[in-house]
C-alpha cells in the first residue's frame, strides 16, 4: 500500500492488474487519489469478480497475447466479456497490430484496444537489436506458449533455450513462482552476457505482422489510417444497402 | 478421382479441403465440372501453395475452431492470410458464433465468415441429445486441442476418455493414421452403446456462446440483426466524426 500511494501520489493515474482482480482495500484507494483501476481477464468466468472489485476498465485479453496468457482467443472471448460486463468498458488485447484490429475489436463489442507487442519493434524500443531482427523475422508459430520463465503459461518468442524444455525427458517447470527463482539468473545472464543466440522476449502472435521498424508515431498513424479505410468501407456498404431498399 | 466425378456429376459445386492444397489435377476437374474449389488453411505461409492448386476461395481458419486445427488465432490468422491472397476472397473462421463476429471478420478483411460449432445445437441437428446437453453447459476453456481422435492436433469437446490420455503416465497418442486405427473402434462403441458420459464431439471455443437450443433459421437471423447493429454503430460514429469536423 506504500508503494501504491508512492506512485498515485507521483501522478500516476493508470493502476493495470494483469494477473487477477484486487482486493477492494486497493482499488478504492486507487479511486480515492483519482486513479483509474483496469483489470486485465482471459476468461468471461472472471468477470464477475473484476466488477466485484470495481475496475474502471477490464481489457480482455486472449491467448494470442505475449506474456502470461489464458487459453481463450480474443475473438472469442471479447463478445462474452462484453457481455458479462455491463456499463463497465472493455478493451480488447491479443493479436492487435493495426486499424482493422481496432475495427474488428469495435464490432466485438469493445470499446478499444490494448496494444503490446507492436511496440517491441518500434524505433523507440529497449528491445535488444538482436531480439529486434528475430522478431523482424518470426513467423506467428514462433511466439510459443510455455512455462518456462515464470512457471505460469506465458507466450514467449521461441529460443532454443525454450525447446531445450521441450525435449524428451527435460524435467517439467515448476510451478510459479518457484520457476521463476529457478531460471531468473540464467535469463539475466543471457542478456548480461549478450548471447544473443539464446536471447528471447515475451511476444504475441502479431510477431508475424512486425516486418519492419518503424517509429512509435507510424505505428499510431498507420492504426488510424487502417482503422478509417474500414469504416468507409461499412459506410460503403450501408449506402449501398439503402440504396438497394429503395 | 472416380468418386470426385460421381459427386459432382450430381451435382455438389463447392468442394472444400480441409487438410491443405488439392494436386491441380483435381482442382481442374472441379472447374472443368462447374464447382468451387475452396481451401482451408491455418497458417498465413500456406496460401502461396493454396493460390498455385488455383484455389477459389481460401477459409482463414483460427486455432479457436472445433476440429483439426492450428497454432494461429482467427485474429492474427485473417489480415496476414487477407495479405497473401490477392484477389482470392478470404473467409474467416474459428470462433465465429455470431453477427458481431461478422462483421468483425469483414473489419479484418475478410468477405465473410464461415461456420461450424453454432449448428451442433441448432433444433436440426444431428448431434445425440446429451452431448447436446453438455454442448449448452460448456465453457469455451472445456473445447480443448488434443491428438486422440486423429494423431493430429483438433479441438474436442472435453470427456474423461480424453482426460485420460493427459494423465500422467498415459502412453502419448500415435502420429496420424495410426491414432485414429487405434481409437476408431472404441469412439463408435461409446456412441453405438449410448455411453453418454464419455461421448464427446469436435467444438470449438464458441462453445462457450451456445447456451441454448435454436432453430437454424433464428441462427442465421440473428447474425443478420446483430450484424446490422454493429454496421449501425459503425455508421452513427462516422457521421459523428463528419460532424465534428466541420
Amino acid at each position: 500500500m506504500e508503494k501504491l500511494d508512492l506512485v498515485l501520489d507521483r501522478g500516476v493515474r493508470i493502476v493495470a492488474s494483469g494477473l487477477g482482480p484486487l482486493p477492494l482495500e486497493i482499488s478504492r484507494r486507487i479511486h480515492d487519489k483519482g486513479g483509474l483501476y483496469v483489470g486485465m481477464t482471459g476468461d468471461p468466468r472472471h468477470v464477475e469478480r473484476h466488477l466485484e472489485s470495481e475496475v474502471d476498465i477490464i481489457v480482455a485479453q486472449g491467448m494470442e497475447a505475449g506474456g502470461h496468457v489464458g487459453k481463450i482467443s480474443t475473438f472469442c472471448l471479447v463478445p462474452q466479456v462484453v457481455d458479462r460486463a455491463g456499463d463497465v468498458p472493455v478493451l480488447a488485447a491479443g493479436g492487435v497490430a493495426g486499424g482493422r484490429h481496432l475495427a474488428a475489436a469495435l464490432a466485438l463489442g469493445a470499446q478499444g484496444v490494448w496494444t503490446g507487442s507492436i511496440w517491441l519493434t518500434t524505433r523507440e524500443t529497449d528491445v535488444p537489436e538482436p531480439v529486434v531482427q528475430k522478431l523482424l523475422r518470426a513467423s506467428s508459430t514462433d511466439a510459443v506458449v510455455t512455462r518456462v520463465p515464470s512457471g505460469k503459461t506465458s507466450r514467449q518468442l521461441r529460443t532454443p533455450f525454450l525447446d531445450a524444455w521441450e525435449e524428451d525427458g527435460a524435467p517439467k517447470p515448476l510451478p510459479a513462482p518457484l520457476q521463476g527463482m529457478l531460471v531468473n539468473e540464467a535469463r539475466r545472464a543471457i542478456v548480461e552476457h549478450d548471447v544473443v543466440d539464446v536471447m528471447g522476449t515475451a511476444v504475441g502472435q502479431v510477431v508475424g505482422m512486425m516486418d519492419r521498424v518503424k517509429s512509435s508515431r507510424d505505428v499510431v498513424y498507420q492504426m488510424v489510417e487502417e482503422y478509417v479505410a474500414v469504416l468507409e468501407m461499412f459506410v460503403r456498404s450501408a449506402e449501398l444497402e439503402a440504396t438497394s431498399d429503395r
